[in-house]
């Protein structure tokens, strides 16, 4: 077989650490795909729709550092497309990769399947290009250059590219790459550095309590590690839901989550009431904020963002988020631990404790997740009941949690937990998920156990959108869905009979289900079935806002 | 209620014949939902995901003649884009009404869910201006202005319109319209259709033989009485694939589908023969004409386009098409049935029958599924192994025949279904769908049982996507997919339990199943299994084509 085009890309590809390649087959990808199945390190990962891939290839990223996907010409790529924004508005690299009609039969501008039959080739290109932050249309000549380029910025920016590959150009002979990509050379000037230190160290000193409130940029730029000095210091802290993955909730100067005004009063106060706040990758979103309710005095607050850091009004540039982290820990590291806070932190959480019996309620059902959750586990959690149920409680050391909170796609997390999975294989994966969420991805769960994923799902029946519910429309039609016995669709999917599909209406039911699930060998799918207007209080309060906000003229 | 925004464009879709919108509530679209609720003849279906509600919003307008779909800002929109985009290559008018966050939260450019988090709020819509004909973000100043104009664009250019309404804006007093939308007045110039009668009738004249080549434009423009006064005067005639329906392949005239080179020789003689060519509404497309192997001689034509028309270099303009069709019925009839040809071409159909026993096959699939089906009948086969199976078989009077083979996206027809049944109650749907293209939308199998629509649908389980095997791949393991049990996976989806799931795995199995489904009340889902490598004849020539375009460098 000849070196061609393909093979540059997935080498690319393999190099960046990618070992799955997600998608759908259309007649414009299938010679490309001969590549995958020949590639000795990438396998190709066949979803049932698009959109699901796209999710898979998102959950893959969060996890495993870059995720790939490929569809074929115009409805492949566009049943994807949502997807792919959503990793652009919650900054996940990954490379979407698309078949297209070869050179020739583009030129030749007739009415082609998967066109809109018009003759123009462009239009998917350019709603891509609202979307991905590099983007290419591959021809013969250009080709090794240009996917190097769209891969070096799709790591780089961690946001997602495009690459369309027409069906000849994929055949064409190249070269295997010659060097490593470029590795990002880091923006930080010394001089700046050593100016941020100095200006920390001065405010440190003249502080009395110092805190911290990180986010999910620092995940997504790869500087936990830095954070984690900070934090070993010993000082109260809080994430927004966002990025609780970024800290050890079980640490004891965790604080909690910090959502605004719906923030517990002890976060509230830890975060807000900080002589000096160090801020690290902070988004705030409507949902994550309780809708712009943050209330943090800048002068007292040095915010450390992706390539620079303010400090009052001074502005401190070019500076890595890595690299301004370690200077604050190398700070904190020489008070001898005066700003350490664990004790005092520790006794104000709240009990979370209940009664193990009676009806399953919202309460109890994310307690006792919370309970079966350990240290290994990946958590991903649908933007509804389930995350914001999930707010109120801690999580184990060791526990990634993820979510979607700005982008907000409801159905995100089924097809995202089989990359995620499939990217950290040795993390038992866990989602919990609404029924009416998992209703818009549901044939991913046949991928998953095709790929006989290990996985723990909990969904939640309360018979439709709760969430929205919540926010307007408690007992309308518009907010029911249709009504599915989840036990037995899990049988429908599962022909090898390895899963278990358990409904849960009592507490005592839940719990028997997890003890299960935490010896099963095959995915464990517990149906947990709770009142239709029991809703957890921190989307209560969420929900709220929501509501005042779409009615505000 | 005070009447709004809202209102207006409910009542102005109800003018326009819409009595069912779909899709999927968001928080930006539930005030606007109160209204459709509140509606006297508009009927909320909410789907189990914005793609399904987008192509049953497809197969609504299909039948019925505007189809409408309401999603939520972004997240919502974007995963139906593919489905807008199908509708904008197959030319069905569809209108998405998409709910945006209020002018206020717009205006104050924060990171708001359901957006990419950069304050730009004009992503989405400059993506959707690239498939759809008309389009609108409404202010409340202009709302109603606006709303008319785009509905008024649609209804004329058969195309799909986008409006976005901002939660404050929907909600903002508005009048009820005040005359109905205007009437599109017809282009025909008389002294063009005067001239162009007369070339036709010289024409006809010179001519010994006439035949007519119908296609998908006919029905969209809404045309099918002025061709059927044309056919009714016993020419030969064909359709391509893509526009059976607007033929009855019971009239002793009717010859069959012309597919160019993969035509049967009876049709390629009657067509590319006649000493003049009739040519209604025809758009030819790689997979409806062999891949560009139609054989005509443009000099023996009467080309009617939307609004002209060619014979030989003449242009005729500005012409209707249905003006056109009715001079050319005229001149026609007073030939006195001189080019009748009712029982030459009846002969000349071939033997489709064959032996009721055995395992079942593709060839004796799609025998009996013809033999199954009777006038009133909705068919809504899926691009593949069911749309070309179905294309060696003459369908029964009063059939509408449909399928999507310029987008071609698999998994269309089984949403699609869902919104015919809901257009015309009164005609029994029927679904053609391989495993593969159903797992894409299977969600809506949800849908049409929770609407108790008493559809019959033939799943052809045969272990993935057999169209894109004999394209490329015929043993690939990327064209597997997930085995899943069809008969369960209904009843899973059914709890009211009034659906049939049988398989039928023989001839005679799949008759029984077929015979049963005659008088059943509620939902039949018949899983057909067959081999694997087994293909239509006219598919297995249309992949060798695409397969050598794919080739082509």
């Amino acid at each position: 077989m000849t070196y061609t085009v393909a093979d540059h890309l997935l080498d690319r590809l393999a190099e960046a650490g990618v070992r799955h390649l997600f998608g759908v087959p259309g007649d414009f990808t299938l010679a490309f795909l001969d590549h995958v199945e020949a590639h000795p390190s990438i396998e190709w990962v066949g979803c049932a729709n698009e959109l699901g891939a796209g999710y898979a290839a998102d959950g893959y990223a969060r996890l495993g550092g870059l995720g790939a996907l490929s569809t074929t010409f115009g409805v492949g790529e566009l049943s994807a497309i949502g997807a792919v924004a959503g990793s652009y508005a919650e900054h996940v690299p990954v490379l979407h990769v698309v078949g297209a009609p070869t050179t020739a039969v583009q030129a030749a501008g007739r009415a082609t399947h998967h066109t809109l039959g018009d003759g123009d080739f462009g239009h998917f290109a350019r709603m891509t290009a609202e979307v991905t932050a590099a983007q290419a249309v591959l021809s013969a000549e250009t080709a090794t250059e240009e996917i190097d380029r769209v891969i070096t910025a799709v790591l780089e920016r961690r946001l997602p590219g495009y690459l369309v590959i027409p069906a000849d150009v994929g055949e064409h002979p190249a070269s295997p790459p010659a060097a490593p990509l470029p590795q990002h050379p880091g923006v930080t000037d010394p001089a700046v550095l050593a100016r941020f230190r100095a200006e920390v160290a001065q405010r440190v000193a003249a502080a009395s309590t110092v805190s911290a409130l990180a986010d999910i940029l620092v995940a997504r730029l790869d500087v936990e590690a830095q954070l984690h000095r900070v934090l070993d210091e010993g000082i109260p802290h809080a994430t927004l839901l966002w990025g609780r993955r970024v800290v050890d909730e079980s640490a004891p100067a965790y604080l909690g989550s910090y959502v605004g005004a719906a923030s517990s009063p002890a976060v509230r106060e830890g975060i807000e009431q900080a002589d000096l706040l160090i801020m690290a990758g902070v988004q705030f979103t409507d949902l994550t904020s309780g809708f712009f309710s943050q209330h943090l005095d800048a002068s007292r607050t040095v915010e450390i963002r992706g390539e620079h850091a303010r400090i009052g009004d001074d502005d401190f540039r070019p500076l890595a988020m890595g690299d301004a982290l370690d200077a604050v820990a190398e700070v904190l590291a020489a008070t001898g631990g005066r700003f350490r806070a664990d004790a005092a932190v520790a006794a104000s959480h709240p009990d979370t404790s209940g009664a193990n019996e009676g009806a399953l309620s919202q309460t109890a059902l994310w307690r006792e997740v919370t309970a079966f959750l350990r240290d290994g586990d990946t958590v991903l959690a649908d933007q509804g009941t389930s995350f914001y149920g999930m707010a109120g409680h801690r999580l184990p050391h060791g526990v990634v949690f993820g979510g979607q909170p700005l982008w907000a796609a409801i159905g995100f997390t089924l097809p995202a937990l089989l990359g995620a999975a499939l990217a950290r294989p040795e993390r038992r994966p866990v989602l919990l998920i609404g029924d009416g969420a998992a209703q818009l991805t549901i044939a991913e769960l046949g991928t998953l156990l095709r790929h006989r994923i290990p996985a723990v799902i909990v969904v939640v029946d309360n018979d439709g959108y709760t969430v929205e519910r919540v926010i307007h429309g408690l007992h309308e039609e518009y907010n029911d869905i249709a009504r599915w016995d989840w036990t037995a669709l899990l049988a429908a999917l599962d022909p090898t009979g390895t899963a278990v599909g358990v409904k849960a209406s009592t507490v005592a039911e839940l719990t028997t289900a997890l003890t299960a699930a935490r010896d099963a060998s095959g995915l464990t799918l517990i149906q947990a079935v709770v009142p239709s207007d029991d809703v957890p209080p921190v989307l209560r309060d969420v929900a709220a806002a929501a509501a005042s906000a779409n009615a505000r003229h």
